[in-house]
């Protein structure tokens, strides 16, 4: 399975475990939707900041608040 | 290999095929770099619109230009 973990990137540069084996991740506006692969959902307000796939890794941040 | 094919929805709804096999995809304001797992890379100004890594699929779409 070609599944990734989810981290948030914290002010500090620490990573925070959000969501494993994640299958979808939608962005609409400022919010990130994940769906991991047995169905488990988690929305937070982040952008992308990057993706290594062949490290099944996403690394979000959260969206500043204005 | 869990590299994702990269695509470009177009206005119309169809997709573009941009890149095969990216491993990474990193964002830096409005622009999208991705890197496959040769090393060849593309940049463009975009956004992610989803992932569907089962599938191997990443969305992007153009950033209006202002």
């Amino acid at each position: 399975m070609c599944e990734a973990n989810a981290y948030l990137v914290r002010e500090d540069g620490s990573e925070e475990l959000l969501l494993k084996a994640v299958d979808k991740l939608t962005i609409d506006g400022d919010t990130v939707y994940l769906v991991d692969v047995f169905g488990r959902q988690e929305r937070l307000r982040a952008r992308v900041r990057s993706l290594a796939l062949v490290d099944h890794k996403i690394l979000l941040e959260r969206t500043e608040t204005p």
